[in-house]
């Protein structure tokens, strides 16, 4: 794994968070997205070779939604940088974790991304991603 | 700030998480040390510019065993590097900011540290360290 790409953040409220982040990191928001299919609105800051992702839930049914009516907000996910996420993907199955798909999916930020199971990593909901290039 | 420079992971015992730290980020963890005075033993993983710091508690007292009885193991804080610690915690403090010391403090892995009250961070511990350099 190559780096940490970036941390999600689940807010209530993206406005609000965005500004409180702002002000923390002395930096701008650079990029916003919805993301339909996985129910959330994105906001993102960098800092250095790492950026700050900003989730806010489209929805009630959205996981991100869950999550802040479970445990409040906060650190939502660790997502780790990788260059081939099938081969990391194979990897981490072959070493037991539980990976929450079978395939990468596309997610936010151009990226390919997959879930392993926090029950499998600590306590800890980690994303593997890798950017998706366009030749 | 300059990037994150790691990622706190409260965990119940540091012996099974640096098993599962290793597999998932494919990298031994480089070092470990006792920080006494805020009850934790630590242990480091790099992946690339970032570094991932494992904590468990040395006593019941722990402001760590206190989170896992509280919300279980997982993410603890986020730490961005600056180059300035004091310059710092007075931007933050004229922000709006809460700081939980007043003067920076010695941390794990040759820091000066200080600790944003996560009320004032949308729910996220963040903590500000600056490497102490030695002349």
């Amino acid at each position: 794994m190559n780096k940490v790409e970036h941390i999600g953040i689940a807010v209530s409220d993206i406005k609000t968070a965005s500004d409180i982040y702002e002000k923390l990191l002395n930096t701008g928001i650079y990029k916003t997205e919805l993301v339909e299919q996985e129910g959330v609105e994105t906001a993102f800051l960098k800092t250095g070779p790492n950026k700050i992702e900003l989730l806010q839930a489209t929805h009630a049914d959205s996981p991100i939604a869950k999550f802040i009516a479970k445990k409040g907000e906060g650190i939502h996910h660790i997502a780790f940088e990788v260059d081939d996420i099938e081969a990391e993907m194979l990897r981490l199955k072959n070493e037991g974790f539980v990976l929450l798909s079978d395939k990468p999916k596309p997610g936010a930020d151009n990226k390919l991304v997959c879930f392993v199971h926090p029950k499998s990593a600590g306590g800890v909901l980690v994303e593997l991603c890798q950017e998706i290039k366009i030749a």
